[in-house]
């Protein structure tokens, strides 16, 4: 091959047969979504190990994509439930896994997951380095957090989250202002600032971006910026520390795109409906247009057993004002592991937002689905109500759970069917109802 | 009494005890509040027979409210199980319950939500006369519809549906139209609809609206102008016809209000998120300020099992954009009558959204409980973040069904917490994760 990356080919004029399957699948002509590749606009994250990848595009031009988290942790180390888990998230059409292990055999579930898994795949190597080197935190050296950065890109890992933007600069400012009410909630973040603070280096990362970008382009990684300083409550969104953060991975975007490194950006988090707008302008602008993958925004902190839904709200908000992609939040989210079902749930409910917000920025062709929904809903076709909901199997299990005594109704109306008498009333029928109580 | 509404008394410059009570319960001064219900926009919905009314207000200077339907139907008929759900939604702190019963002796469970019930209580007379005089639709004559509103006043209910927007004009605009995929898509609008259609009359609602108006004033009840052409699904969002009722539901505000009867306007229905704020703009002029109560909206068709998120992200956008009143949406949305289960998820999913648009809207005080909340969790303080979920029952039972291994973490992260490990290494202490794997 001539080229490494994904952009590198873009750039070259070069239509790979990954950028061609998106296309495809976006309707889009591939010349056209070449240019936003070599742009940096869209992301095809495409790992060279990768082989049982089936590529996606990440941008606001195309579908807005919702990413599944999942992986062991110490508290639930099982792979077989991971391995549903992951089943799961594939037929219910997630478009990305995150493996965010903490515990076991992390190596063999990523290599497995890259054999037989078609989502586009991400990880966070800041985690999986204390499950590998097996020693205390401070003890790890940054020429190890980076070989593992290494090893994720041999076992086929499309994207990796990369905490580079809490450099020693930014964690000093951080310190020095301590106007948070949530401090770091990004997992990673913490580890990355508990070890700068205990062994006084600067972020490997950050001081090593540029042999970090060697090994991007050696397996075609894409880069996920992460953002260790989103905001964890509403109280610290769009603060100081999470804007000086952006503007730092802005310019770590620049220096990726010059190597042909593909981007994408992390960004919250908490944060109230009214800030989102101007969240995603924002990001725009400091990260020059390199897409943006939110995780939420959650837009209450009092719903814990309800993210999935806090999330939705502030995910379809975000895609339709500039997002790219969603980050799944479960049910379980602030309070435990989630299960098979939590899984199930979140997907749902970010499919919802990312469905909701194409819908809001009318991208070509989303509407088709909602029209033939509706048509269905007025011909009262259950069945092909069933074949077309996101979730068939939900909605049919509530249907039938409660059989309507007038057939081709619901239990909810019964023969009061606003649809049945609208269609009776208009094809000059009379629509007989009443005179059948006690 | 030297006033029949709380509006009258609100013009006459009367402090009543039911506005002083919602302004306490609204941090607003009373004089402030007196002269937003004089205008018309805040309805306190307050009928002098519903003994044990706690009075709300309605209007978007306020908290915004919710509303949960209820009621018997052919298919399931049963009192205990509308009344177990009565209770769960006053628990849940649902401010407005309404009485949609369409079978049964509805009557009874009307006049005892009014002895016991502190809710607002709207209803539907269209429903109820079609239950209460027991004979076919079309043989029901223009004074019996007004008797049945009468009756229903007489029973102690706060506000009623009443689809006067859809006259025989708007009919006849609608059957020259007929450009919509999903028709008539309201219970109420599509029988009277039919009712006209059968009988050749004008909707009684619409040329006896002097009378009704008597009769609001007689009891103090509330109109809530219903919808009956919203939309049902985003192909029909924002046409015509929506638009022409709207004005004709204007038109019928600056009579209610000439008569000192309260007014609050229904809204959709199935919109994506791009129209919304549009639509709270237009309802807001065509209407005079009067406030809007709003179904969902629903932001996708094809969530049916879901169509409480659907109408969370459209509910939350409206609120913030100008709507004050929130009906609850629940999972069973199209596909059945809702069971307990199904009304509790309603109406968190629409608290959340209410609590949502306060925030974004800047209402005064909304923050604190988030404030409240985030701090809990920076302090890793489970009992209080329990004690404060909007949720508590859930909250725990998900934390609880997987217990962490690390106290005072949970299993999602265990000794990888962001929370507890800032805190550490903020405090100067080292943070001693690693080297506990296999």
């Amino acid at each position: 091959m001539n080229y490494h990356t994904q952009m590198e080919a873009a750039r070259k004029g070069i239509i790979t047969k990954e950028l061609a399957a998106v296309a495809k699948e976006e309707n889009l002509v591939p010349e056209e979504l070449r240019q936003l590749v070599a742009k940096g606009e869209v992301a095809i994250p495409c790992n060279v190990n990768h082989v049982a990848l089936k590529p996606k595009g990440i941008g606001k031009a195309l579908k807005t994509k919702i990413n599944v988290n999942l992986g062991t942790s110490k508290d639930l180390v099982s792979l077989d439930s991971e391995v549903a888990k992951v089943k799961a998230a594939e037929e219910m059409g997630a478009d990305a896994i995150m493996d965010l292990s903490t515990y076991g055999d992390t190596q063999s579930f990523r290599k497995r997951l890259s054999q037989e898994c078609g989502a586009v795949l991400g990880t966070v190597p800041i985690y999986d380095a204390l499950v590998y080197y097996n020693k205390a935190l401070k003890d790890i050296t940054a020429k190890e957090w980076l070989a593992v950065a290494e090893m994720h890109g041999q076992d086929g890992i499309d994207f990796l989250t990369i905490h580079a933007g809490l450099n020693r600069a930014n964690a000093e400012k951080f310190k020095a202002r301590r106007g948070r009410l949530t401090n770091v909630v990004s997992r990673g973040g913490s580890l990355m600032f508990a070890w700068m603070e205990m062994t006084g280096e600067e972020n490997p990362f950050y001081e090593y971006f540029d042999e970090l970008l060697e090994i991007c382009r050696r397996y075609d990684i894409t880069l996920s910026l992460g953002d260790a300083l989103r905001p964890g409550s509403l109280h610290d969104a769009t603060d100081g520390m999470q804007i000086e953060e952006l503007i730092t991975l802005g310019d770590l975007t620049k220096r990726a795109w010059e190597k042909d490194v593909q981007v994408i950006i992390e960004g919250p988090g908490h944060m109230p409906m009214d800030q989102i707008e101007a969240n995603m302008k924002i990001q725009e602008s400091l990260c020059h247009g390199a897409p943006f993958y939110v995780l939420g925004p959650l837009v209450t902190d009092v719903a814990p057993g309800y993210d999935h839904i806090t999330a939705a709200i502030g995910g379809a908000l975000a895609a339709w004002k500039g997002a790219s992609f969603l980050c799944y939040v479960t049910p379980a989210e602030h309070l435990r592991l989630p299960d098979v079902d939590d899984v199930k749930e979140g997907i749902v409910a970010s499919k919802i937002a990312a469905h909701a917000a194409d819908l809001a920025k009318g991208l070509q062709g989303a509407r088709s689905w909602d029209d033939a929904m509706s048509k269905a809903r007025q011909e009262v076709n259950w069945e092909q109500m069933f074949a077309l909901a996101l979730d068939p199997v939900k909605a049919r299990s509530y249907h039938e759970s409660a059989p309507p005594e007038v057939e081709n109704t619901c239990s909810m109306c019964g023969n009061m069917c606003a649809m049945k008498n609208m269609n009776d009333i208009l094809n000059g029928k009379e629509v007989w109802i009443g005179g059948e109580n006690r």
